[in-house]
């Protein structure tokens, strides 16, 4: 039989957000599939060296938060900063590993991470700020390696 | 012929987005597909028992309003709940299942719920606030099914 | 070998997330997929005649911004309206086509749209403000694409 194959389209670029591509890339490369991740609009955000992801409870009613906070109060200063380090010290305390170490596991486990190429130039991102070990391309591209995919997700 | 297979990842937890995943869900059902959905992430939410799920416009200026608010007055405390009260409201008078019901219904047509054990232990939900009839476990277990099926849906 | 096929499921109305169902059909197309969208939810936006897209960056702190903007300032009166304005001109400077050009670009394509009727009733739109050329159905009917598809996709 052949190779099973899972592709990703990952376009957010939130705290939250970042987990779920790495997460099922690393699990579905570890059992066997050959796994690409099409990184396009704020997705970009998870392939930068140094990551300066954010999360915030803004438009996410349900997002579990210690305690009741007002949806006023959500928006003042320092309140995302705030919420995005709770939500990495519950990650590292439970034992969940970080979005560089899960990155890093998809790349050793030859996850193929691919940037869109039309949303680099639209952003006017410097791929020097990228990682190195990923390609460059367009969705006409990414359709060659998911129109064969038996799972394809766009997240 | 085999039987089609429908697999569902639900990651939000909000009012609006608990509607796709249990009506696709069904309708799948009920066009004969064996369907599953792993909840993950916020998704957890919509398996609890006593749901109190709320929307929210913040963030989605698609949403359509009975008249224009201003955005910092949808901050203000209430407009949430009563922005949630009115969805509600509305989907009971047009006729539309509530989350409860089609819920229900999913679980009558023997749609496979699955929570995800790491995200029930990161978040410390108490799995006596869950519905019976659920099973539990990760997103390899997942993969065994979504590998499988004609349709695979991250919402 | 049989055509291959993507399916499209398209649930969000704002001005960035309208990208992407546009560019991928199109593209799809463009490559000789059959493709079909089914528009719903806050999707049903896309197909008015007379678009009005918003976008925010309240709720995705990914969202590239010219320089950093409290939380707070971000939710101000006019703020939406001039970061859609931006993101429409810098499309534009970038020679990204505008959404009715994608848009028609894709109905040229003969990429079939779907618009859900249970929305369509929910929310009490005027079918006669969206655009010629769409079909109206539900998401049964959708199924009898969607499983068939080699890419299905929910936006």
């Amino acid at each position: 039989m052949d190779e099973k194959k899972l592709a990703i389209i990952a376009t957010k670029g939130s705290l939250d957000w970042a987990y779920p591509p790495f997460i099922l890339a690393s699990t579905a490369a570890a059992l066997g599939y050959d796994t690409q991740i099409f990184f396009t609009f704020y997705g970009l955000e998870l392939l930068k060296k140094k990551l300066n992801l954010q999360v915030t409870s803004l438009g996410n009613p349900a997002m579990p938060m210690p305690m009741p906070i007002p949806v006023i109060l959500q928006t003042m200063p320092g309140m995302q900063a705030m919420m995005s380090s709770m939500m990495k010290k519950t990650m590292k305390k439970k034992g969940v590993a970080s979005i560089d170490e899960l990155r890093e596991l998809c790349l050793e486990a030859e996850v193929k991470m691919v940037a869109c190429q039309m949303t680099v130039d639209l952003f006017e991102f410097d791929t020097s700020d990228f990682i190195e070990g990923i390609e460059y391309g367009g969705a006409a591209t990414f359709f060659e390696f998911a129109g064969e995919s038996d799972v394809c997700l766009y997240i």
